[in-house]
């Protein structure tokens, strides 16, 4: 079931927040500079990108924007505008890293190559339907636990691996100002398979993905009112990556998550933006148990289809919870008739 | 939620297959000292054990099981013995470790504290609602990443703590056949909630569980016609894991994997183990959608009534596909009725 991924079926997706991506890149040069880059400007953005030499990319601004999507719902932008990215690849897999993270290095010192792990999770299958203690068999030194039934030995294909981060973790407002001074330094090696029907938090930090099959699920819907452009002050990937796991889930496939770790010095102020309308813990107890009952049905059987799909069931059921919700619907239609006009003319 | 275990409410569990406990004792001596210690030996083996002075235990022999039990079903041999401990304990939390297991040492060379990382797993609640990308979040260091709902951060009781293994993994026979000379040298330093509706492999090895509330569920029912006395030959363990995870499931309390590694010497030659009938693996095929597919009733709020209910239903849907689950069966109610009789009277 595994396979080999080429470079030229990835594209390396980034959102440019700050105009400035010459330490970025220089960091990361020695593991990016085998892949095509495409660099989203985020819109409101105005003094020009540096982008140091040597790197084959592209470099998209609102302009493109503008023209591409037009009078839309879609917010594209603060680190929505990754998503022009993925719409604008025709690779088959998308790997995104926020700009404030550069390689972690291991006990040497040597940047870690977190492209390659985040392909190879997708390279390698996923087991979804029954727990491995011993976390992703098909590592090497690893393999499935006595116990494990051979028939669920073959996986399925991984469609999405979700990395991680050492230094600043990914806490939300309250988290982070409660414990201001706390740093992520466990360097956890393992990389698993998120179980079926378990939901899972996706920080669009540090992901990779197959754009063909799952492209279309990972969808910019949900914008609070007010929010920053800091991670921690938003909502976007959480409800991605619902959308990402649910249709995993319908079209048995699998998601990962683990390694690739990054070394994260993203920062934010907990304070400042605790008080805006930081009203993200409120809808996600609402998000969460909507997610856990979604039931898609058997005729739906692209990410397109499933997308849709929800987009009716989140308006039917969450609509009357919250307007946000009737917009996020609206959304997800809208994101999904982009992805078919762009991929399938 | 986080509470504390006394040294007084803990009983480690330690089945003798082999007469001289020395090495294995002396080499615990500091972590196991605290504690009482229950000593299964195995009914048939006949040389005296081999105990070193300074340790508060107690041995139960054949005799005892034969005074206790009397005529029945559920068969004490093997690895199996150490069950009879669990009946005769009257603590509340219980700690096994295989007699080939030393405590595995961390980089300084200094012997890993197992029995104090399984009451720690036991003191700190579960998640098994929503998974959290930083695995344990009640451990030192950690927390519950960005997009995990508040309303689930207390978590619940944690009822089974399932360590792991260094040196010699936990594989079934043919794997250990296919990689003979695998070790598993990846120590993951992680804790995490094994999802709920996800079905595990709870490997016997190195286990620590809350005895009042989960212990019926730990039961000895499934053996195999014809299988030895080395883990690679045995089912036991993977049948007990399957019942107490969906017991637990079903109670809305957790389990845990992970730490604490031990160290594995037990070998066992794996061609020789394949000579035997080792039905095992096409009984899995058999039991995974079994447990995946139990639903219990609201009715059954005790580990015993969970038991019992799943006796029925395994009598009743696999009873036809092998005899061997209507021994099965038979085994879990007399499991509950001994356990009622020698713990609530």
């Amino acid at each position: 079931m595994s396979f080999k991924i080429n470079d030229n079926e990835v594209d390396i997706v980034i959102a440019a927040l700050r105009p400035d991506l010459t330490i970025f890149l220089e960091e990361w040069r020695s593991i990016f500079s085998r892949f095509h880059l495409i660099i989203v400007k985020e819109p409101d953005l105005e003094a020009d990108l540096q982008i140091p030499h040597g790197f084959d990319h592209h470099v998209y601004t609102k302009t493109d924007i503008e023209r591409v999507v037009g009078a839309s719902l879609i917010d594209f932008s603060g680190h929505s505008c990754r998503y022009f990215g993925y719409l604008m690849s025709s690779k088959k897999y998308i790997i995104s890293i926020d700009e404030d993270c550069l390689p972690a290095r291991n006990a040497a010192g040597d940047p870690i190559d977190a492209v390659a792990q985040h392909i190879n999770n997708l390279e390698t299958p996923a087991t979804p339907f029954y727990f491995n203690t011993l976390y992703d068999p098909f590592r090497e030194g690893a393999d499935f636990v006595r116990g494990y039934p051979f028939s669920l030995r073959d996986g399925v294909g991984c469609v999405l691996s979700s990395g991680l981060w050492l230094n600043i973790a990914d806490y939300d407002a309250p988290t982070r100002a409660v414990r201001p001074n706390e740093r992520n330094a466990r360097y956890v090696d393992a990389v698993m398979t998120v179980p079926l029907q378990s939901m899972m938090p996706v920080s669009g930090i540090n992901i990779g993905f197959d754009r063909e099959i799952l492209g279309p699920a990972l969808v910019p819907a949900l914008r609070l009112k007010g929010e920053g452009k800091q991670r921690l002050e938003t909502m976007e990937d959480i409800w991605c990556g619902m959308c990402a796991k649910t249709v995993s889930d319908h079209l048995r496939l699998g998601v990962k998550t683990g390694l690739p770790y990054v070394w994260r010095n993203g920062s934010g102020n907990a304070w400042e933006s605790l008080r805006r309308e930081w009203g993200g813990v409120k809808l996600m107890e609402e998000i969460v148990p909507f997610f856990q009952s979604v039931k898609l049905p058997a005729a739906a059987t692209t990410a397109e289809e499933c997308v849709v799909t929800m987009a009716s069931l989140v308006r039917a059921r969450l609509g009357s919870v919250d307007p946000v919700f009737l917009r996020v619907a609206e959304a997800m239609e809208e994101w999904v008739k982009l992805w078919k006009r762009l991929n399938f003319h």
